[in-house]
């Protein structure tokens, strides 16, 4: 990664306000922990998912490696043992955990978890208030990188913690909430887009991620964007349609899939007596025709397009019809506490390109013309997963306010379902 | 299990007598999970391990569903979809809860779950009171397996929890404790029985579990047994002489182990740079040559043996030679509070035949001639696991105090490692 | 093994009687090959199959190994890639071909293996000439060895060769022939035996395997057998009364697979519109009820027992019977080329004891009290298999004549079913 | 596919050049399998490999299928079963065998299958010789398509053969030959290229496959191509630097694929104590320092690329530098009866861009903007491949004369390492 921070801000104020949003995200993840048990946080449900007390101490662990042991004198390590147990990725750093067995480990408990939050907070704290002129320079762009990364943490402990609790046959919530009230499903129209010579990619002052530069020329045909995310009732037309039994709709290794996983319908929908019921954060609860459909692999969510004889937008259509559109960074983020997609207005805009849920493009994830990652381990951080991943863009329901840009590059392999993946049709003008 | 209470004791107070003893056996179940956290209680490490979680809830309801439903009138079930969650294996009752899925559970947790227990108690407390002559009479047998339905999970609640912890690269002690004092490695001696006709199985009063009966007729030839348990220090020369690399001493499927999971030494053994180390439930520490040697397979057993010159006994020579040299029950049991092996005094006698380890024999677990398990749902408990088990005798360092006999058979597939397994040589006379 | 051949026939002669029967079984081999084209003998269904022309090289490498290399003066190995090649399980002989991946081997063909053939047997032919007295006493156990070995793999053969073809959707047969006539299902009557200290094993001269000594003594309490095998029409009983949706018959591994394997007949059964129907070596015909089931495994076998309300018989009381009722060691064998089990005559006697289907026992496969394994690298041939399997008794349609006797110790795990295990039931008397 | 044939030749000149590319082509098939022995031609060494006499059956049955069976009146199925056994992967015609067990099937043989060849060559004689000419219009194309698809499975039927011998511990050759006189390693040199608005695909008369249009445009910035393949020279320095136990030159899967399957080199090398092996189809000799690397994965492709400072060239890169290079249709293809990649000149030209070895891109497998399917069952030839797979450009030593186009997309999974992928390094300007 390469964050870009170009302001011209007093240095001072600088720290001042790293200082201030470093508490601000470090006490939101605590915030999202704090209606979990020790046990909740313990347990592992799949080798994607990660326990929420694994979360808190990877973070933690972050900027431990990356910004106090290299650049706080005197700092003492909490426990040497933590760089083996919370490294997740970063093979320039060392041996680590295999990450399926995180689940396996008791120890060290919730209590020891929050000591050692405090333990490198009181450090980062001195780290800001200490650091002369020189060094902030070159840290700061590394404590916005352990922010950043803290935020994607955030949304990673929401998506796990529901996988979690719904592999339980008492079925809990997280944190109980009335539904909200039922509307009719918004209807959908199309947005048109010139096509031409265009530029997408992250350019301006401010943080990015390394994946969203270079910025870049790239060459569009006019195309057309659906004004409404895909909803649960469009999907389930598709659910009885057949389209989990007629392969002539997906791509080989999605029927594949569909075959040996026995997929009837999204990841934590249920057929019911009377209809489809969907595990929520707040609890299960029937499915609301008029909210956007979510939990969908990329095979499904390209199978469901080519049934309406539509497409998945390229990530350059996306980002594109986006700026050209103005969309706002404001949505259903996870600050409105609801945690899931909400209908659209359906007042013909085009809406709920932010927020609500991610949406699969039909672009692999691979380098930018002429990227380089950021030098050193912090350099692993994107780059090395640009194989076998698709691209989703845009947000949703469970990421943090603020953590979200238009040229934001997101990734899962085409066969995860429990991000918030949803979808967005588009088809040649 | 046909559980067989013939004694002439007054009812009253033999209800009285069995209230109290349920009170004591509860109590120690809870006494053993007093040291282990939240966390530490859900977790599952491999699917032969429950959390010590479950093992509190199962045990509870075994008495809720055998006892508390069918005999106390107007008992109401703490929760109804504990009948999915803790039903361990009896099909009769009906659906449960995947096995290798119990540690993916956070809930209920272990303080939902203490009220179980105390919920379960009460109406037991019901029970023992109110029951009148005749139920008392059918129950008491059902009563008396619950009882010893829970000591063998307290035995596996003290497996599984070392098996939990020592996949913690922190390796943390269940409880911390010295190690006893070096002694001299004991001598080995041998002991001689004579054949004939002999009988083996429970036969007197008091309780046994079905699988011990019916007592039969058993041809033996002459037979020696080793005054003591083979040693760590046995055990390491075997190692140092390429056990593990040498197929001429292995049974077939023992060697392909061997390979295919890489075994170079028991479980919980490690190599350090100056020798062996051993985890215990009193964390890792050198291995002492003078114990038993503990978390071997059955083919690993059998390995040793053939090393030697040597062979295991038969259950039937085993519980024989116990029966004609008058063993007491008494030995190093889970009372002590050592939960590992001890070594031996070498004074010449028949030692450690109980406690300390069980001991793998030669033979299958196969039912004795004119067998036949226990009428209804209880009838699951023993005889469906007759098949590719070998039976083990005598007890170990874990077992609950008062529950071995010498009747009683113990079994494991034969490569399981997890359990307190040792090695007592035999050889023909 | 440790053959035993104590007759007192002059050298001479033994050693032509010899070498005419060598002729015999490998010329039995080629004969059962002759029907299988080069495809037909090259291909691996499953890990426990072998190809026809491993077999064929197998055999011959046996003799190779054991007699030609050290016994045969100037003896030149065939191909010394082959010592790799077609070891089968020989640890003490040297490093072998992975056994899964047999069928991978398109060289050598089988016009090469049958050169390799006519190289050891006119090695054979030369070393039954030309060897002194001296040394032939020393290698006639090992080529009567061989030639029990080969018998052995001629069975193996047709098991194996029949689930090759079974497996292909075209459903060839081996050797195609019309089904024998119909008869009406005989009726099952009960012979009685006595119990009291026997003995069993192999004693008297003759060749016989090692795992069928020593002789010695076992008590037996009263017991029934019954008078014929169990039939493919008593099985579909079984089916039709949910034989294999109701856990309550199955031993906890058994019920495992039932559900993990979708088993819900015999293998090479199959639901027709009009019944079930089942693959032979003469193609697949709709069953004869009359006929005995057969490719069941033993956790069938034992629920099947158990639904009737009977069990199964242990290797001690099968043996016993069969002396005592003097069974001849006559019946439906290879070489009446029906290669399948034909009705019983239903006259009341204990028919079917031999021939026909290899009756599982409840005996698990251990070593005889006082049993040691051959020296050497044959030491291997039997004793190592000794855990995890269960004895069948009586050989089968597809053995070949002169290969059984009544102590012979057939083992396969509990799980297999393309050997031709069937069942006779037993009761306490 | 959507084959493009608008060429104005007569059409009984057309239908008479179609017959005899038809014969030619056929012919070329079977020429290839002619070395194969009943046994070669029926082994399957792994999933993605198929049998040789599965290939020659299943060309056989697309004609049949696709032509002769709509079109040819009267036309009798040679085999109704063929079309379950022979049926690659098209939902659309019905079920089919299941490909990871095309090794099982010994029949139909080898005999029966040249049978069923001639059949449908006399079907397709007669369908060439009797169709009207409106039939023949609609026809035409899928007769061509028919042919490029027997070209692809002749590369297919030798990469999996090679396969196949090469598991066999005697190595033998599909054919043997000397191997070429070696030369000196050829010097590197870069080739610019200017960037700008491209159009790449096909458009041309001429038939091309579906995936290879619409034409379109794309923008390049510039780069520089090397003008020779990476030589086993260059890839064993990469291994002797560590290549594959330095994570930092692996994208993360190709990493974690390093690690399970202990790759330590290309397939098909082995290290001897003299340096490095090859497995060819003329059998095992050492490495020619000066020839091109092939069998690596995408993987290996991409960390050698790293490793030396640059990266692969994208597909829009290849073609249009091929194009404007004017590369031409010839080299080392299957018809120079080599059968591996030969080492380059060395004198400064754009050299290897065809022939020799496929050529790892950086593109992922994708829709060109604006691509639809062909209608009808052949539309699944090439679009329902388009996840995970990566693009590979120039054809190989192994790929029919006559059947590349500099517009050709091959594509296979990134961890593929069976097909002839070697690696062209590619930089920014």
């Amino acid at each position: 990664m390469r964050p870009i921070t170009r302001e011209s801000v007093p240095a001072d104020a600088q720290r001042a306000r790293a200082a201030k949003r470093y508490g601000a995200v470090r006490a939101a993840t605590e915030a999202l922990a704090a209606p979990l048990s020790a046990e909740d946080q313990t347990v592992q449900s799949m080798p994607d998912v990660s326990p929420a007390k694994w979360h808190r101490a990877h973070t933690s662990w972050f900027f431990e490696t990356f910004l106090l042991v290299p650049s706080l004198p005197g700092y003492q390590v909490f426990d040497p043992a933590y760089g083996y147990l919370f490294n997740s990725y970063y093979e320039a750093v060392g041996a680590r955990h295999p990450r399926p067995e995180r689940g396996l480990l008791s120890r060290p408990g919730v209590a020891e978890i929050a000591r050692y939050r405090a333990h490198v907070d009181a450090g980062m704290t001195e780290l800001f208030a200490t650091l002369d002129e020189a060094c902030w320079t070159a840290v700061a762009g590394l404590a916005e990188l352990g922010l950043h990364h803290e935020q994607q943490h955030q949304e990673l402990l929401l998506m796990d913690i529901k996988h979690v609790l719904s592999v339980n046959p008492l079925q809990p919530a997280y944190r109980r909430a009335a539904p909200p009230p039922r509307r009719a499903p918004p209807p959908l129209t199309w947005h048109a887009f010139a096509g031409g010579l265009r530029q997408i990619g992250h350019a301006g002052a401010g943080f990015a991620f390394d994946n969203e530069t270079p910025r870049h020329k790239i060459w569009l045909e006019p195309f057309r964007l659906a004004s409404r995310l895909v909803t649960s009732g469009d999907y389930a037309e598709f659910i009885a349609a057949g389209g989990y039994r007629r392969p002539e709709f997906w791509l080989s290794e999605g029927w594949a899939l569909v075959q040996q996983q026995g997929w009837t319908a999204p990841l934590y929908w249920q057929q019911e007596k009377d209809g489809w019921s969907i595990f929520t954060l707040a609890g299960r609860r029937p499915i609301d025709p008029a909210e956007p459909v979510v939990h969908v692999s990329f095979y499904e969510a390209d199978a469901f397009a080519r049934w309406v004889g539509k497409r998945l937008p390229s990530e350059a259509e996306w980002e594109v019809a986006a700026v050209e559109a103005e969309v706002a960074l404001a949505g259903n983020f996870a600050d409105r506490g609801v945690l899931h997609p909400l209908p659209a207005r359906g007042d013909g805009s085009l809406e709920q390109m932010v927020g609500d849920a991610w949406e699969w493009t039909a672009s692999p994830y691979v380098a930018y013309p002429g990227f380089h990652p950021a030098a050193g381990a912090v350099g692993e951080y994107n780059g090395k997963f640009m194989s076998n991943q698709m691209v989703l863009r845009g947000g949703a329901a469970v990421t943090p306010p603020g953590h979200l840009r238009l040229s934001y590059r997101n990734f899962f392999p085409p066969a995860s379902r429990w991000a918030f993946g949803g979808i967005r049709l588009a088809e040649d003008a």
